[in-house]
């Protein structure tokens, strides 16, 4: 969203070069004050539990009624992790332990970047939290592929999937690619189960 | 830096809890559009060549004077890889080859998290690019530890420097907790040299 007025004195701003930058920013044409735009970071959790895996269907767009790995915008004054354990509590009321790094993943066309972490359940409770209307714990086999939310969630839990049988989890920084097109062809409905 | 005013409209802002949310946030009284502030992403390199590491001397404050690993904020439209290496480029002149990731690092009394690489010198050939009045290579015995800028760098580097000898090098995330009273008492003057 372009930025149009200063957040600071409320005067018109203008995309310029500012000196010594090589990028036009939203600037004030009164007090000068720059607003800088920058990626924004989600945080994310893999919770697994007795070999299962923890996933939300979601009630908010985008992406309303498909499932999903607990995430979430990281907040000013928290930690990637934090965030991530906040998110997990929040979505499917659940609280972990071992929680650790498993993926960075930039979606350039997003301007985000997201951190995923891996945990297990601390106890075995869950259940629909915010922004949620059921948590389940899926086996690798009856993961709803074609009913998650969201392609970082997928190439996250493919991985996941894939390093489980051994156990030699990775940490991996990769770029998720979305297919605008291929969303469009082929984006199914939610169901409503 | 509070939010004073709309971006959209120039109206006045009021920091209140919107419906469904938790925390107080900058929402115009006229248009009801919400400022979002959300923690800040540095992408950054360790640059190795001939087990040598590669720093540069920083121009500008905060610690201007003081030696850094290239590093600087992720920009929209790239990745946190892309990121780095273009840092790398701007402030040390230098082209990388096998960059892979090192570290995420959560600064909270910052709101940043800095997203390490480690890679190594595509060719010999570097300097001192924007930002920097030198770059230089040192061997690990030579890093002038008390000119280092930063804490988070030089956390990323004590571990750099520990797992060279084998090359198995670990992915960490980590807290940096800025001891600003230390900071007070310790910071040593940049040298002239």
């Amino acid at each position: 969203m372009l930025i149009k007025f200063c957040n600071q004195c409320g005067h018109e701003v203008k995309y310029q070069v500012p000196h010594g930058d090589d990028k036009p920013r939203a600037i004030c044409q009164r007090c000068f004050h720059i607003q800088y735009e920058n990626p924004k970071i989600v945080n994310a959790c893999i919770v697994e539990h007795g070999g299962k895996i923890l996933l939300g269907k979601r009630t908010i767009e985008p992406r309303k009624g498909f499932w999903n790995v607990p995430a979430g915008f990281m907040e000013n004054g928290e930690a990637t992790r934090s965030g991530a354990v906040r998110e997990v509590k929040e979505e499917v009321l659940a609280e972990l332990k071992n929680v650790t790094l498993f993926g960075v993943y930039n979606i350039i066309q997003r301007n985000q970047v997201h951190v995923y972490f891996r945990g297990e359940l601390a106890h075995d409770e869950y259940g629909a939290g915010a922004e949620t209307s059921d948590a389940r714990l899926f086996a690798p086999e009856d993961i709803p592929w074609d009913r998650l939310a969201f392609p970082v969630g997928i190439t996250a839990l493919k991985r996941y999937i894939k390093e489980m049988p051994t156990g030699d989890f990775t940490i991996k920084e990769e770029d998720i690619i979305i297919d605008y097109d291929l969303l469009k062809q082929f984006d199914p409905q939610p169901s409503n189960d």
